[in-house]
């Protein structure tokens, strides 16, 4: 008998019936730029009017082994929402507007449903974000992937003004951070997360451990990253002259704040943050060191804006009128050039 | 004994490593427009100047099973080339300029050398299309990936002038179809393929089949996708009227040509085109029914213009002085309405 692509493991009909699924939730965050007469081979997106001399920002990230969580829970609506965050919130660190987005969605069998929830999670965000989910890619990868398992990876566009560019450069001794909270873990330090939480604690997903207050353990690891355009924008908008903006990923607040501080400054943390309860749990529970918790989580922080000190209070006010919970993290002071990278951030 | 985030399976020194061995690759594709002095989260791209209304075009893919030859044969260097060919080719049928460029490497256990060859092979592909390798996610995802297993997903965005799209929309009857030649089967169909050689076939990635000339079956699989950009430059720079362009990938001709054809149009191919000896191997070995080949292969098409009748002339001697070997593949006709998407290639 005659072999077909069928056979051999990839079903054409179910990519087809996914894109059919997928239209209207991408057409839900379209955006003005979007020209969505031009079908075919890739997505088109005008650049902006009115922005001198315009630069594109792209980055591009996955969600790590949060996806195990998502996966072994069977809930697939929020990881979607995660890889938005990933992307779009190092794209605003330069001061960027997002535009577009574009996600890549791979896994050994094509199971329609779930791929439909993971990219409804991704349009949420994008639209929240302000940008358009414009494509994406999904691949049917039979034997390498197994059973239910799937990979995700996003990549987002945004555009900024030559001028305008955040770059940190400006940061002084004495510019303060301030700092937009977390919700949880966001998507990163999972592997770690799940080694103590699963293995060391032997918690299972639909477990209410006492330090989570209710929630059960799937609840507060898949608690969704936060989106932080919309904060960046209010800031943008009161026209406060924002010197640095760092979101706080893999590496916690040692490896991130660094990354946007000239050389000779580091920060120093004034007090430790509030922190979502799984943290507490995932100290406890390893135990985990407290300066390593610091290095593989986000400990509380999402994202850090760099003012001077004349602007902490305006600061302050527009992300409170935007509904936000904006605290004074730390400031900034000189720092030896040896100082190793990680060691930049003085932990309280 | 507390935990750390290596003992949970990511290796940071790793990913520091990588990133260093990378950089000299990346900077190797530079091109003007890229600002390389604002590092921090995201990789900044100046629009270019002098373009009207410049439009951004995106796209993004992967490798599909491709990648399981490149992983079971040891042969990690032209999987990246692959990668590339696969996006910016897509991005380019609308006329677009490659600009930039950023990749997604998954897998289980970092291996620092393979990741290295993978990502050599991107800047390749890069330097040669012209567009400059930004940034990329290296991604550790313990449990996910199985023993050297690992996933590639790329993401490139392109610009053209608003009123230089190239959309199909002028396509008549009569206007005729220019083929570039594939170079085998590129980066789509690998499942069918590698079922075909391996299990029905019983074939090793060392053995030498006749049928393949002397090339082991390694090197025919893992022969690398062709880049067009140089040669959709020519022809442009030619000022010649570029009515359509297909990229060839995943259901072949029928899958690709009608994507860029307006409605009520078909294309008939006159003549079927030279194919690599892969496809003979492939089609003779499954055995695969000829009409199963053109819907799962490139069938010896990697690429296709589709110009005026008065064009064709002075667009082949444009390919031909760019180093190309084209050919006529066929016409455009009248279809019924009613036609199925796939049923608009009349095969030969």
């Amino acid at each position: 008998m005659a072999l077909t692509y069928k056979q051999a493991g990839v079903d054409v009909n179910a990519g087809d019936e996914l894109v059919e699924r997928i239209k209207p939730l991408a057409r839900a965050t379209r955006i003005a730029e979007v020209l969505d007469d031009v079908g075919g081979f890739a997505s088109l997106v005008a650049v902006p009017g009115g922005i001198e001399d315009p630069v594109m920002v792209s980055g591009t990230d996955g969600v790590g082994t949060k996806l195990k969580v998502a996966i072994s829970s069977g809930f697939h609506d929020t990881i979607g929402f995660d890889l938005v965050g990933m992307c779009v919130n190092d794209v605003i660190t330069t001061g960027a507007r997002p535009l577009f987005f574009l996600d890549y969605f791979a896994t050994g069998k094509l199971d329609v449903t779930v791929a439909e929830r993971v990219v409804a999670g991704i349009a949420k965000a994008c639209k929240e974000a302000g940008c358009a989910l414009v494509g994406g890619e999904t691949a049917e990868l039979p034997g390498m992937y197994q059973g239910g398992d799937y990979d995700l990876a996003g990549f987002s566009v945004g555009i900024v003004a030559r001028k305008k560019i955040v770059d940190g450069k400006r940061v002084t001794a004495g510019s303060v951070a301030i700092a937009l909270p977390s919700s949880g873990l966001h998507s990163n330090g999972y592997s770690l997360a799940r080694r103590v939480i699963y293995d060391t604690m032997k918690l299972e997903d639909g477990a209410r451990p006492p330090e989570l207050g209710g929630m059960t353990v799937a609840e507060a690891l898949l608690t969704p990253t936060r989106l932080y355009p919309r904060a960046v924008k209010c800031v943008q908008d009161a026209n406060i002259d924002i010197l640095a903006m760092s979101h706080i990923t893999g590496g916690g607040l040692p490896g991130n704040v660094p990354r946007v501080l000239p050389e000779g400054l580091g920060l120093k943390i004034d007090h430790a943050p509030a922190r979502a309860p799984i943290f507490e749990l995932i100290q406890h529970g390893g135990p985990v060191e407290p300066a390593e918790m610091w290095h593989a989580f986000n400990c509380g922080v999402g994202f850090v804006f760099v003012v001077a000190k004349a602007d902490v209070d305006t600061t302050m006010r527009a992300l409170e009128a935007a509904g936000e919970a904006p605290f004074v993290l730390g400031h900034v002071i000189p720092m030896d050039l040896s100082t190793p990278f990680e060691a930049r951030v003085v932990l309280p």
